[in-house]
């Protein structure tokens, strides 16, 4: 039996305050161009919940980060994986703000979150790494990439990889796209075991030409807007289309890396960024096999818990893992596939043995 | 012969505004109690001369960021390796702060700082994957160290490793400390090669107890300073003392894990952080073996470049290997050893043959 690098505990944090797409009735939104959106509220809001499947997102409490928040997750997670926390070799913290205040608009990770977070399991020992990824949402899971890296170059036997992010503290409130975001964190434990369980390929691509700008920073659409304040920025068309066409090819860069039947696959945790999207990636991805898609492949709680970044997939699986989709249960050698697309542009995936 | 990760080509880049110590003279500065100092402006300067050694430090030009001189440096390191661009697998940005704009305190690094390199490079490979790297200063060593468990793992072969950053962008002008701060960046291409010559060993260690806020970010000492606003922030005596202890054994750790001997040592490029600390540091290391700290062990170019953070090292390395300090050449076969220490608080070390 060889050695795999294996799920042994997942655990997430999700912001106790529900934001409610009712509460966004009364917000101004503008284009781009600084133009007022004259559609009515309620249809912007409605058609919003129609492309994206969210209902409610979370936000982060005034007094929380994305490092106590990840503390939160990681807690979870060796607890679920029965663990010491003394034992682990590196702590992979993968966000893309950093720290940033309720009340400021600077980011801060220094010193990384992912000291703060072993700081925050009052972990000693000096021989446990721990090192912030940044990588656009994908980067909870290119850090489980890193991890099995580690594991086969023999320089890691116990990863803890969390993701952790606070969307809601770099929205620009006046455009619409804010309603998309999210905060949370989620964590798993991997371990290098001899074991038919665990990760069986990856794949990872990133388009840099005129995709960089995809999804970056920018200035607020408020005509009265302060100077020089940034914000998360994205232009939805083009991520739409380049997704629809990039992901389903990475996806299967990664099926074909690990020597699989599509029609292994169980289960598909992608990226909660957009229902609709998602969906049409599942569609096309199957669509490179002549295959339909199969009913219930895919677990979803953006319609709850809105896209928090590199926090969505973990926290997802480890809602499946406890229980809490029971449509979705997942069964010992079942095959799963993760897969993320984000800032950068960046798209992975990763085939998993349960 | 096995294979080893080597050093193809290295690169850097020195920004050409040079702020001498003379300009701080008429610098109000305040202590952590926000009190004025009450020491003449002069005798300040002349003794942080003395003990950092630091008589000049670079600031990035007004219109250049982190990235804009990360991909200069690349480029530096790309044509000295004489690769194509195209072959590339990897590119690992180390940087703490992201794209700081000279009128902005906010941090940007989405897109990442790896994938506006890669932009910038023109690199159209899908599957050359940048990701962007935060462990404190010793990030740029960390990446190195990443490179070589990525070769190992037979993820990658190509690998470029950059560290950027912009501290003049960060500091509190009220702080002292912040004469230590410079700007700037280093790039090195690492291959994977039959060859003796390349990484032999290293070593990482983080300690993160109360030494979590060793180095962090906190408000401007100033009495009237805005607020809300955060600078980078070190406990100077704490970090001093820190350092001594802990860095000689991280590096006697490496030096046991190459199986080497302490005097096969030709060089060590160590992270310029204070010309002092520096010293003692190198001593201490020595006298773990009972020997005296060999004259010319140790090549510094502090005096001019300041601090930069991620980019001292391979700056470093770059000037001796295009001979701008003739007194530290290399030649085949020599073995260098590399070492860091900085925010987390995180130490790490390598051990490579030339």
């Amino acid at each position: 039996m060889n050695s795999h690098t294996t799920i042994t505990g997942s655990g997430s944090f999700i912001p106790a305050t529900v934001k409610c797409n009712r509460d966004f009735i009364t917000q101004e939104f503008y284009a781009e161009d600084n133009e007022r959106l004259k559609t009515e509220p309620q249809i912007i809001v409605d058609k919003f919940l129609s492309i994206t499947g969210i209902a409610e997102r979370r936000y982060a409490d005034k007094n929380m980060t994305a490092s106590s928040m990840g503390i939160i997750a990681a807690k979870r997670a060796i607890a679920d994986a029965n663990t010491d926390p003394e034992t682990i070799d590196y702590i992979i913290a993968a966000h893309n703000f950093g720290n940033v205040c309720a009340t400021s608009t600077q980011s801060d990770a220094v010193p990384s979150i992912a000291s703060h977070i072993k700081h925050g399991l009052g972990i000693k020992n000096p021989n446990c790494i721990p090192y912030d990824i940044l990588f656009g949402c994908p980067g909870w899971l290119q850090g489980v990439i890193q991890a099995d890296a580690f594991c086969k170059a023999g320089i890691a036997k116990k990863i803890l990889v969390v993701g952790t992010e606070t969307l809601s503290r770099v929205i620009d409130k006046f455009d619409r796209d804010s309603m998309i975001f999210s905060d949370g964190a989620g964590a798993v434990v991997l371990e290098s075991k001899a074991t038919n369980a665990g990760i069986i390929g990856a794949s990872a691509q990133s388009f840099t030409l005129e995709e960089l700008n995809y999804i970056n920073m920018g200035p607020s659409y408020a005509p009265d807007a302060e100077h020089g304040t940034i914000y998360i920025k994205m232009q939805g068309r083009k991520v739409y289309e380049f997704a629809l066409k990039q992901v389903p090819l990475a996806m299967k860069a990664c099926v074909d890396a690990s020597n699989i039947s599509i029609t292994d696959i169980k289960k598909i945790f992608i990226h909660q960024a957009n229902e609709k999207m998602d969906e049409a990636i599942i569609k096309a991805f199957y669509k490179l096999y002549e295959l339909p898609a199969p009913e219930n492949i895919m677990p979803m709680n953006i319609h709850m818990l809105g896209n928090s970044s590199v926090a969505t997939i973990p926290t997802l699986y480890d809602m499946v893992c406890k229980g809490e989709l029971p449509e979705h249960a997942l069964h010992a050698g079942d095959i799963i596939l993760f897969a993320s697309v984000g800032a950068g542009m960046n798209i992975n995936a990763v085939c998993y043995r349960v």
